[in-house]
């Protein structure tokens, strides 16, 4: 038993997101005259890009939406027809500059889950080499952090981006 | 230096959620003429609650947005005036019977950085006394799972809940 969409008012719709208030029936009989939806059309993945002694590959971005310049894991959104594995190399490429190998999607998630269906992946892989340079545009900086690095990172709360931390923890868990 | 907003446009603005679409151009000098910000009032706290053995306790969600249903840590947002201990402790008390103590914030971060300047916080806490049902609406079971289940559980990708899974792995690292 799923919850039943009864009514829907469109607020917005573009390629990006889209906003919608629906009416919704639960399993439990309640019913929500307004839930408020943010449908994406589509997924994002995030890379966990190891070295052969066991380092992880990041990238400075700064994010307009937080008002941060943070060390982030490579990630961005699927285009059309990609899988996750395809979208996560494209996106290593662009943003670091690396060739990269061995990919294996390890969890599937949704970071918000009481108002978006947006669905993150997590991408494991080896790099391989660095054939160009990356987009500045998007990213200001790359570089390679120790595991040791990494869990101090997370003690000092370095990480502020969920999808990077996220990953980062799963890796660490793995 | 942080990015800088040149324009909006409003398209949606509520108690909720605000749908703007922003000129902004960045430290680096490169302008987007359309940068979609999905901007939220009010943060969110998810609350870590062990009990005395070390185990943790879970609620059953039904989530229209994923169709999922599945066992999330309790978590909510955060009402107006309200810090996210308070959120938690609230939660708690409403999603499980449970009071709880011994509250601490352990990290903050933003879910989807790239579009959304939605916040998390992850609060961990003691049990208290079971003092109340829980609310039928908002959840249908309650459960305490172990260390041992929990770290199997995610093994097995057992938990689709962003702030769930993040909350989780971060007592595990801890």
């Amino acid at each position: 038993m799923k919850p039943e969409r009864l009514a829907r008012r469109v607020i917005y719709e573009s390629p990006w997101v889209n906003l919608y208030v629906d009416k919704v029936r639960f399993p439990n009989g309640m019913i929500l005259e307004d839930h408020h939806l943010l449908d994406f059309p589509q997924a994002a993945a995030a890379a966990i890009v190891e070295d052969e002694v066991g380092s992880l590959l990041f990238v400075r971005v700064c994010r307009y939406t937080a008002g941060t310049d943070r060390w982030e894991v490579p990630a961005g959104g699927l285009e059309a027809g990609e899988s996750e594995i395809e979208a996560a190399r494209r996106e290593i490429l662009e943003e670091t500059g690396y060739m990269s190998e061995g990919h294996e999607s390890i969890y599937t998630f949704y970071p918000m889950g009481g108002l978006a269906n947006k669905v993150f992946h997590v991408v494991r892989c080896r790099a391989g080499r660095k054939v160009r340079d990356f987009d500045t545009n998007e990213v200001s900086e790359t570089c390679w952090f120790t595991r040791e690095e990494i869990k101090q990172m997370i003690k000092d709360k370095a990480f502020s981006d969920g999808l990077t931390l996220t990953a980062l923890l799963l890796w660490l868990q793995g």
